[in-house]
């Protein structure tokens, strides 16, 4: 079965793949017809295609985030690659094909990236700190082991927030014993807080976000993660004026460095500085590692990164 | 008794100051000699002086915040006025002076204030909504009656915050009936909530701000309040994903409308639009009405104002 | 009828319109065939349409700006909704129809507006400014009537323009009993002359705009206003030097505050610091109610709005 | 006699100057003495000076703009050289020294300058524009002939606006001859319009700018300029609306190109494009050339320069 | 034979054309049929055009750069000229159509433009900058004959390169002979030198850009050029460190004036504050004419220019 | 012997010190009075001095970047401490004191640091790349031993340049193994190369910056780099079209990663964007360490660090 980023123009196939969009529309013949203008996905990749003979069973029949069989051939469109579908149908049982394999995931499993949160929580050596960042790890739950990141910013993937904390915690830890003068545990709290809320910002579903929830919107998830470490304080009798409270709550406020992305407050903690450019240098990083992975071989430049002064990234060979 | 805007070169007075600031520094003659650089002022503005002759006793007796008689002759400066003092000592009670005569204030006694905000939030009709505000203003307590709105950018005097309150409700009730698709309740309390932490994020006395809080540095007054807003739920048993919460919380977040104006969220409901620009008109027209106020009578422009795009007001005469 | 903000997918309706705008297009088939691309609105709001078997004589038929009945179904295309039309025709006498019955419009009569307008020019007590005044109103005309305050930023509507002097008058009035510090002459001069050269600027037809005129993108509506205030000196037999006629050219060239808005000075008197706040609160407080009652029904987000940091308004429900 | 931008450290020296900036300070000694901070300049340059020992008879004798003999030395102070004062007089009639020797001048004669400037005009054939520059050029009548073109930004001297628009013409004149498509009429009027109200935006004596007149202020060049375009079409019964009226009022308020430089409009025809480049040229080349010209022999490196991205000119030796 | 700039709408035509761009797409009709979507140009401008009954062979004979014989007629799409092709077939000899004869070019003949260049070179006095010249116009070799100087922004043409050092030039030694202050052998190499290295930036072909070379795009034509005179100073045996060699680099380096428009430093010698002005000064009035020359003779306003802060220039008639 | 960092108001105290800086002036008196204005340092900061009663042999003694024995009295002036020194002398060879003794320095040792470096250089395994490193690192020769990396910005201390490329090397070995995808041989010589000609661009003595060099300004040490690697090229028979000479350039180039920062190009490979972060995370952390470490003990607060938006770092407790 060919991978999507493998896929030529002219080629004829047949695979399963995953229905990541569907609209039904019409065509300006007279009388019009109805065909589905589709986006098919699967881990390597995504694909526009176009089915041209949509019956009414059809219209009842293929939605969203189902799997299909489809035999299609790829045509060239605009310079871009689409396939035309000649034959689809929803998978069966016995095609043995599972609906998470066709999603772009985080290169480790969900539980073993929760796993080293955990551990990173318990490494936390200040009660009172530890005892705030397992209540706001607690509060979003399960959502953890699949959430991306960013809608399409850097780790838009499954579980791409918690392979985000955790090469952050990695860096984190080289970087204090590099510099002892940073306090390891507001390092490590940070990092598994600052983008806690994100769960909460955004409504996602096999790591592709669909929109952004209205408390998203109308607060952000630094000023929501703020506000759950007041709710955390509260609850767990801590004072709201304790200088770990102050801190943390400043190290994720701060953490976008400048107003215009976000943040009401700079850094202005040792820890609040060093946790924004490790944030920077873990997403842009990953930002140049998933396009050059998910780019076609046959091609030398990437697509334009948003989160990189919009510039594409040229796969060099020495 | 010559008021400090009245004073013209070359006039000798005598009369009673507020010592400002007062710092002890050195001429550069051999062997050095102490004298005092001070800031005087009274209710009309104030001025720089110097008092040349400083006995060790000097050094003991004046400090700044305390009330003084002054004989002094008023010189030029690098083009500005400055006073030598010629002799100085302290009030004595038979002197009859206050020290609250001596500072700038709200043109509205502050007990009037407090009682037309307390009065702003009974009108509030939704019960949660009130319950909130009631929480926020009970929390910052009696600083609400004295503090400034700013350390010098607008409302920078006694009761300058509340006096910033007392007018955006004004023209808060004026638009609403204008304009009835407002919500009056939410308009009322964001006003009432949008600056309440200032008295925590700054530190002052008698209306003028010496500098900013540790955790007004680190936190902002917006994310302070959002924090509050956050308390005074949980406190009064209000779901924290109320949308009245979110509204308000979204309101005090968005006050200042742009990212690089410190706000992490822009305005996304009417009522917080409408709070940004009642904010804003308030605001400037306040900076042109004290620069006006405070001007000597002799000129003909102001100051440049930081807030109004740095420029100087002309005293247009029709 | 169904007024069109009520329309949803799938409905087949009957109804009059106005057709707002039509381009006579060809299909891809072979041989091609000519199709009508059409905008029709009524005072509700705004829908395209198609309609596919466009005869020679249709051609002839059916221009912009011309009221139509018509039978339709809608129909779903990229996200949004579209009209398929059905049959279509002239509207005749006996329908009965108006055409400005089919055109957004403020909510106050024209000559409503025109009568308010007047009356605080009377209220004018200055006579030099007052004819300033007059002058530049009589110039302008019966435009002033009709003419959109913008071509879409704000009040872009049938007597638009009127519509935001009256609003800001209002504002006005009640700033300058709230603080005696402001001229009231000059405020209420600042708010008709500031934007009375725009239906010199725009070319527009029942509430409109359909471009620019030359001399409106060469000069602009802040110089060309300046222009005629000179010309209403000159031929007033005031003095071109007259403190009045500089307050007023200078109210009128700096009210949008900055270099990058289009202002060439900034404002320097108190007037125009107020004009411009009142201003940009009538403008911002117009552009959300004007969204949230233009929106679809089932909406909670508004269209971003370009003059609000282009950002969405949600449809906040306590 | 040395010129000021020969004089070098320790240098004893006697000479005739003006006194160019002269203001009556005090020690900080007790008592207090009076001295004299005094900036002296020569057509090569200016410099600063002290005078210790002022006598009461000193203070009503000298001011600034007058004529001085002076025998000084000269010191180092803060890197800068300045001048200790040991004698001073004023002129006298026997020393046969002449004010205007001792101001920078441009480097061709007014009255030279002014006949190009005529002749140009002379030069414009369509009489519309010729009759509209006529006018505007006897406005501002003879101060044409010794305004300078800035306060300190480019031709800072006796005359430099004259000489500005000269070097102007000669450039205009060659690029309507390598470029025909270019209206040489229009490109004539433009230059010697485009600042042609300068001497009523600034109050200057000496070609020295002390400080921007209140109109200067309020309206700026630009649109004092346009309004005196309208007025010189009114006073010869030109229409109001005729192209030409327009071209010029556009070439002259289009003139700085961006907003944030004070253009309320950008340039949008060929000659208003090809002035703003023609003025850019003139007026960086003679930044550069005037602070050449006026640095002391023995630097390197001119001081920074605010009109050339604040960056100083280096005196490269091939 | 009807140019491209003189086609208007419904016009039937026969005549030659270049085949600038073509691609092979499908329609929507079931089954899809091929089409080719083709951008047509002559020396007069270009337009878009549609051949919808593609054969195999058809698939096989036509592509970009080829010259066509074309049969068609003139629709409107979305407010833009479109021709529908009935018949084309490819030039044959004895048509008499040369290549040339269909693109943009410069107005001068290209070995005109050469042998002027190459006077200017040898006009240098300085032996050691000459050199360095001369190895630098070597290099670029033949290519210097017919580039363009930008894809789209300015000379976008065949030869137009050439043409934009050849009319600067010519401004450059007027402005030497007015102000002599300047160095005439750094202006001429810095304008020669400037855009050296812009054919190895740029792939182009017959004037027109099809895309950036990899070493432009990481690189980028100044610090190639910097790099070329290095390798030309250690070639022609000139010490690296000469005042020379840093000048040249320096010229190059700082013409873009801003870091945001690509130079790593700003002007710092009176030859590079110079060589950026004239720079500007060509770059943009050329824009103007070319814009002016190529709009169809119906129009009054051009496009948008984005090299003119986005604005369109009016054809003004006086 | 007290350290400059633990001087307090009123302390009387003798020790050894390094003359930073030594400026000759003259009090206002009559007669004035030479003093000296001088800045003290050793390794642990510096503080401001003045020396009231210069003699005639004292000017000829005392020079910069002499060490000196010092008797003196600290002072508050505006705030700040400030030294008047009683008694000064030129230390002697039996004074035991050593002048590298009295700089601040990077923690490692210099000679440490190269072996590190060149242990790097051995590292690479691509012997076009590690050549052309190897050349590049020669040329700038002993001077990275004690090279500042910065004027004021970072590392601005004795072999602070040496300091900030082995802690990059370390934290560019530790992403290298997390993130295979990199490719070591360029990261190490990105690092190593990316000031390197920082030495030729300032004029620094004892880990002290004076000044920029003439090249340093006129060309920035990205272009220098650039250029270097080119004769790097040339000089060891590297092909300069080689994909190495091209991505090293291209790093070093695109290390500012913005224009508006100094770089010509962005960075466009995986290694320059990884290059830039990296830079950043070190140079930023450095920024906040080195502040801590110098500030007074007793303060709260470090002073504004340009580099960090201007920013102060709060020294938390927790």
């Amino acid at each position: 079965m060919t991978e999507i980023n493998k896929l030529n123009s002219q080629d004829e196939f047949v695979g399963f793949y995953l229905l990541k969009e569907l609209e039904l529309k019409q065509t300006n013949n007279t009388p019009p017809k109805d065909y589905f203008d589709i986006v098919l996905c699967d881990a390597s990749g995504q694909i526009s295609a176009k089915y041209w003979d949509v019956s009414p069973t059809d219209k009842e029949t293929f939605f969203p985030m189902g799997l299909v069989k489809i035999q299609g051939i790829v045509q060239t469109y605009r310079e871009r690659l689409q396939v035309k579908i000649i034959r689809i149908r929803k998978t069966l049982p016995e095609d043995g094909v599972t609906l998470t394999d066709f999603i772009r995931s985080a290169p480790i499993r969900p539980v073993d990236l929760i796993h080293t949160i955990n551990q990173a929580v318990k490494d936390i050596n200040d009660p009172e700190i530890r005892t705030l960042v397992e209540y706001c790890v607690d509060k979003v739950g399960e959502k953890l082991m699949h959430y991306p990141a960013a809608k399409t910013h850097h780790h838009a993937y499954y579980a791409g927030l918690a392979y985000h904390i955790v090469r952050m915690l990695e860096i984190g830890d080289f970087l204090c014993k590099q510099r002892p003068f940073l306090n390891a545990d507001l390092i490590r709290a940070g990092i598994i807080l600052h983008d806690i809320a994100k769960p909460e910002e955004m409504i996602a579903q096999l790591g592709i976000v669909s929109e952004y929830s209205v408390q998203g919107k109308l607060l952000g998830h630094l000023a929501m993660a703020s506000n759950w470490i007041t709710e955390a304080a509260i609850h767990s009798g801590i004072d709201m004026q304790s200088s770990r409270v102050l801190a943390l709550q400043h190290i994720v406020l701060s953490h976008h460095n400048l107003g215009e992305w976000g943040s009401p407050v700079q850094p202005q903690i040792a820890e609040a500085v060093a946790l924004h450019y490790i944030d920077s240098l873990d997403a842009k990083l990953q930002m140049v590692e998933d396009a050059l992975d998910t780019m076609p071989v046959s091609e030398e430049w990437t697509p334009f990164i948003r989160g990189l002064e919009n510039k594409a990234i040229y796969k060099i060979k020495l």
